[in-house]
């Protein structure tokens, strides 16, 4: 089917070819961030029902595209080998059915959503009579940048339209086939229900110099959000001239207090470390106090065996634990993403929280004890986007924060913290409603 | 007094030279944000009683420094021909006892806003138990570039300390003297409060090239706000490796509707423009329904030329003011800063949205209009930081919006936009208490 991309993908010849030259790359990129700027100033005046409109059509779309996606799809698993992905990889980014249901149903749980947009954020009257009111507003164009599973390609137009946001999509390579596919369903979508086309886009050139482009392109872009490794944020940050949301690693931490419930401890480290390695919000280190590790260790350490993690400890662990390895300094400053935890027994809360300060990712924290005073002072003083008490650092997550769907998790303290949703994709402006007030 | 300084004035040869090597440059900006961030980690856990009674000290060291402030104040007013400030420079400059009282005063006003980081921002409990909180936290190290007024040294350090950040501030060279004066009192009360002294350092060398060092430490700086001129603010954003809080220019529109009440039209206009027209939030257009230029020009024109205003207006307003000079589109573009007004003439309340969507840097607006649809429309489609209704644009401002003081108006959308006070300054850290949860 010649004209699948149907009469409006001029760029077709750009993704057919990675070799443009940097003028023909520069026409592009400003062309596409011209047409996401003018589709955000008219998204920023539609209505909750529309945006939400859009999302139960989009869901519709997709599971009527069903078919055309798991084909389009096994071109993409076709190449995947060819890309150096594994059996894991390849496996996350293949579309099944089911997979199809369960992206569409995201689509809908995201209208289901309140709108970020909705009401004021406060009011109050001045002395003058001015009443000043602050509303929310969305960020305008948010350029999104991510790897290779196609659900996100979805979940994150999802997030963008709904907050009233243009998105720009860049998704790996890996995927291409299988987002184009999406990509096509939410475009004609967008336009059935009377929403800029362009509220959308995906990048349709895998050339690495595009992502550096649209990094220059700070009076059309508002934000940029990459989620992947270390590298990819790290070249974002180095190269991006508009705001950057980040979401670097997660160095989390389990501490074990001298007045801790031992059993709830092995539980939250067992799950903090296990449950899924891979993700950022997984532990590396535990923290035990010097008082409970005779304890501790010989009740958690059966299920660590068990579960095949590895353990790194200093000197006082390999006492309880010979079979160790010595830590060193470098593996407290690690994110193992796999099932490795670094080891360490500490003397007081307060060689804890100073450990923490030292080594943490300043991601998610979690202390395990039944003295509120320590746990007081360990949420002040510990600095990270979430710092938990008695529950695992896997909680610190926009679904189980109660956000509803995250764009990611931001490593910032500036802008938003955390898990990022709806509201964190809004800005916001005053209102000052007067009768003719002049200053005096 | 060759020990005026004190024995902890190590960097008194940094600033007696401003011709130092990089490497001795690099040392010196390392060692003051590295001091900034242990005192920051201090300050985020003082109470709010401890940094108000510093406020109090502060206020009255300054008072009981009047003296030696005046002294050190000379020595700048005596060398600021030859940086060639001319004689309004000089008199913002200036440092009388009337200046002191207002200074130690507006000290003393940030003491009775309320604490930013009291309290919880929102709480909620989730299905599975989990208590989810958020709390503010200090955004940590703030990085505050500023210009010659010399008050701005003890405001600026009053909003960081009262909000728990630390700042490393750095004025202008031409009030070199008078900041270290003031500088000094801000240290010693410090001090003498419990607080970390280095919570609040300033700059002591004049060297241009020490910014650039600064703004290369994104690990230990949190944000950098430069205020001053538009070249300073580019730089700033050019060169910052971390979140900078800009505030660009203020190209800002009066609006006069068709349904406008033209005597509080023509109020409002000669406010936004002759208040104070060297300030961001004056107005540099007019845009007059093409309904009502036929009286709303004769009504407002003898004050304007009373005012000495020269106006540059488009072919229709020259139909009503022959004088004006014809207005050239790089007029509409211009922040004039002076008595100078843009004018045109637009045949619907679309043409004036359309007009400030392309010329306006986004800061302020205002319509003036007895009409609440016109109003809803106008208030909703421009994207400015405040939009207003029958109101002047001087109001956007943290002291008349409710802020009660202000660092700087952000001209951004990400992170604060508009002015920004206490609340500002500070970002957030999710709190969540559990009673063993771990995830599914």
């Amino acid at each position: 089917m010649p004209d699948f991309w149907g009469p409006n993908r001029v760029d077709i010849n750009v993704r057919a070819s990675n070799t443009l030259s940097m003028d023909t790359l520069t026409e592009y990129t400003t062309r596409v961030a011209r047409q996401a700027r003018q589709a955000s100033r008219q998204l920023a005046l539609t209505s909750e029902i529309q945006r939400n409109q859009w999302l139960h059509a989009a869901a519709n779309g997709l599971r009527a595209a069903t078919a055309t996606l798991i084909t389009e799809n096994a071109r993409d698993l076709e190449a995947a080998p060819g890309y150096g992905l594994n059996a894991a990889a390849i496996d996350r980014l293949r579309l099944t059915e089911a997979r199809i249901r369960d992206l569409a149903s995201a689509l809908e749980e995201v209208a289901t959503l309140p709108d970020p947009l909705a009401g004021e954020i406060d009011r109050k009257v001045r002395p003058n009579g001015l009443v000043v009111s602050r509303v929310r507003v969305p960020l305008g164009v948010v350029f999104f940048i991510y790897e290779s599973r196609p659900n996100v390609t979805a979940d994150a137009a999802a997030l963008c339209v709904k907050s009233g946001n243009a998105v720009i999509l860049r998704g790996g390579k890996e995927a291409l086939h299988s987002n184009l596919a999406i990509h096509r369903v939410l475009s004609d979508t967008l336009e059935a229900c009377g929403l800029p086309r362009h509220a959308v886009q995906l990048v349709e050139t895998t050339d690495r110099a595009a992502v550096g482009e649209f990094l220059k392109l700070r009076t059309l872009i508002d934000v940029t959000i990459p989620r992947g490794g270390k590298d990819l944020i790290e070249r974002v940050t180095r190269e991006a001239t508009m705001p950057v949301i980040k979401h670097f690693d997660g160095i989390c931490h389990v501490y074990v207090d001298a007045a801790a419930n031992l059993e709830k401890a092995a539980s939250i480290l067992i799950n903090s470390k296990c449950q899924r390695p891979g993700v950022c919000n997984a532990a590396e280190t535990l923290l035990v106090h010097a008082s409970v590790v005779d304890k501790f260790l010989p009740l958690v350490g059966p299920e660590l065996v068990q579960r095949g993690v590895e353990v790194r400890g200093d000197a006082r662990i390999r006492e309880y634990w010979p079979n160790a390895k010595l830590a060193t300094e470098q593996d407290y400053r690690t994110e193992y993403l796999d099932l490795i935890l670094s080891a360490r027994v500490v003397d007081s809360l307060a060689e804890a929280i100073d450990h923490i300060d030292t080594y943490s990712s300043h991601h998610t924290e979690t202390i395990v004890t039944e003295d509120t005073t320590a746990a007081r002072q360990f949420t002040a003083a510990v600095d990270s986007s979430a710092v938990m008490v008695n529950a695992s650092t896997r909680f610190n997550d926009g679904g189980e924060l109660g956000l509803g769907a995250e764009i990611g998790i931001s490593t910032d303290k500036f802008h938003a913290r955390g898990p990022c949703g709806l509201v964190e994709l809004t800005s916001y402006k005053y209102v000052v409603i007067g009768t003719g007030q002049i200053r005096g």
